[in-house]
């Protein structure tokens, strides 16, 4: 009797679990917001994942229950433990993802390096906050952003008036989070996985390069760094992923400072897009990972099938442009790239696709690369 | 809007065709047999595909018409083809895949190298060829025969007396097709794929062995082979995909002599076993190239991802052991192999999975794969 997976929300995450459950054999299934999701082709149910009742029906289908996002509400995930459903990641560990207040108050106890932070909740604490930091932070709610979104450089107090309202702050929690504004030399990323019995894995540490708040193109591995920033990046997503609790696969995004410290900046306790290098870069991709992990399965090796990968992102251009018109040009003029389309209607600034490039020579991946994501953006 | 596969037949190969149409966001769908076929996550109609209306009906939801399998009958196809449907590949040469006398015939007026062959209509004809060939022949239905089955080793006419009956004969067009018994020093296969628009590409030749006529395991490349049989085998594919004109992936199973001769044994116009490896070992698999070549979209490059890699067949042990007993056990002990499942009920013979290992060392990949099997199979 297969294994099965109950994947809640129909991203394109749940879409790119699909063909590792295939091959390995393992019965997948997705609740998806609506009809015709990105995961269309794994959906076994169509419904509202904020409601308990319909989370609950799905999960009577299913050996465990696990995420395409993080915004499943922590008393739904709760109630269905207490029930007895596998969850993983489980709630103790989303309350974190869900609370970037609680999951910085959390790595501080852990000794983990991070920004430094703040609960702020009047003018006056951000005002103090400022001095302290050299008149600039970035100010944060604390649960409903990601991608950019949620998220400001604040220089006065006068920036986060709307969110100093009262109204606003009760909506977040009662506090925003206050981070010092890191001077970085550069983002990385330190994916993993870990399964309920402990089994840890790390993938390479990758270099992501972000633009307007979204990741845009990712290199695995990080171009130049040195073995002691690799094992310290290893050892950080240990402790956060063994403080956390998180099973399933975790994204720790780091900054890197100019004098070589690496810096919690955030979280994904789930497949990530500064892994999808792997589906093609790795022996076992994140995403076969994470349900070997969610199953409590032996984790998959996470070697490089060549020694470099590079992932470039496919972002809408405009509510049109779907990339089929060049689609056909393009794989004829880049037989090696690797192209991922996630089947989503076109929007400017949309995750639309990705491209993923493998091979021996780290300026030849990251050139045929950028110029295959170039050709579909543009055709 | 994404192009759209129709698939008639859910099997393993059906199913494998599914992680590359995700990838790529090609359209996959599946007319099978029955529910709950290999190919069920695909599956969008289930009915005979012998019946020219329902294979009609499927062929309206898709851009292209192809196969998990060569039985449809040629009439329904020739009927579809009248309709202005795509068939890839076409019932012309799907033809030369359904008998294998007039295959014979057609690869002997393209001057392709074969074994030593005769149509049979009587005892004397056998009795014949027999004399003029050592006294044994290999003996084979034209129509009907896979995996070993209608085949037989003769030494006397009496060892074919049940074929030779008119009813039987009638049966399956009026002929057998006897043919040379190869001394041959070992197996190897061709894998090609050709685009309507005649682009053609090959991957790397590879060793098969068989157990009872079934493959049980494949080297990737050939080991030994020197640069002058690569190339012969790549241009017998290409003279066999150009003088059929088959579409789509083409494996073309072959005899090497002790003298180094190549000789064409049997054909197959789809993704073949002797073409799994490339699901990890290439950087377009046998999978992913058949959708481009029938959607007429340009060839992925077909290098290979590592130098070595092995390929072995699961093949059923009995109607009990579907390998879930031994599967959390053996994926601990070989995190570097690729375990695929075809979600098939369990049968003594039936191929219900393969495992693949990609590396730089042979040696190494072909015992980690021959071990992982051996696992799952005793497990």
């Amino acid at each position: 009797m297969a294994k099965r997976v109950g994947v809640i929300g129909g991203g394109q995450l749940a879409r790119m679990m699909t063909p590792p459950a295939i091959n390995l054999g393992i019965e997948l299934k997705v609740l998806a917001e609506a009809e015709n999701s990105s995961a269309v082709m794994a959906t076994t149910m169509v419904g509202d994942y904020t409601q308990f009742e319909v989370v609950a029906e799905f999960a009577k289908t299913v050996d465990v229950i696990t995420f395409d996002h993080e915004h499943v509400p922590l008393e739904v995930l709760r109630k269905l433990e207490e029930a007895g459903v596998s969850v993983q990641p489980p709630s103790r560990a989303l309350a974190f993802a869900q609370n970037k207040l609680e999951m910085r108050a959390r790595l501080s106890a852990l000794g983990l390096p991070m920004p430094i932070w703040a609960a702020i909740s009047s003018a006056a604490e951000l005002q103090e906050f400022l001095n302290d930091n050299g008149g600039v932070c970035i100010l944060k709610t604390p649960i409903g952003g990601y991608d950019g979104k949620g998220v400001r450089v604040i220089n006065t107090i006068e920036d986060a008036a709307d969110w100093l309202e009262p109204a606003m702050l009760g909506s977040v929690g009662g506090s925003l989070l206050a981070e010092e504004k890191v001077n970085f030399s550069r983002e990385l990323a330190q994916l993993s996985a870990r399964t309920p019995s402990g089994e840890f894995a790390t993938w390479p540490l990758v270099q992501t390069v972000q633009a307007n708040g979204v990741c845009s193109e990712v290199m695995s591995p990080a171009p130049g760094a040195d073995q002691a920033t690799l094992e310290r990046a290893a050892e950080i997503a240990r402790g956060v992923a063994d403080g956390l609790g998180v099973t399933g696969v975790l994204a720790v995004e780091l900054f890197e400072t100019p004098n070589g410290r690496l810096l919690i900046n955030e979280l994904a306790m789930r497949p990530h897009n500064s892994g999808h290098f792997s589906i093609e870069g790795s022996t076992t991709s994140q995403f076969e990972q994470h349900l070997r992990a969610v199953l409590d399965l032996p984790l998959g090796s996470t070697a490089p099938t060549q020694s470099h990968s590079v992932m470039v992102n496919l972002l809408g251009v405009d509510d049109k442009h779907d990339f089929v018109s060049s689609y056909e040009q393009v794989l004829a003029q880049h037989p090696s790239a690797n192209v991922h389309t996630y089947g989503k209607a076109p929007r400017a600034g949309r995750k639309m696709g990705h491209v993923t490039v493998v091979g021996q020579s780290s300026a030849d991946v990251l050139a045929e690369a950028r110029a295959t994501a170039q050709a579909l953006l543009q055709g």
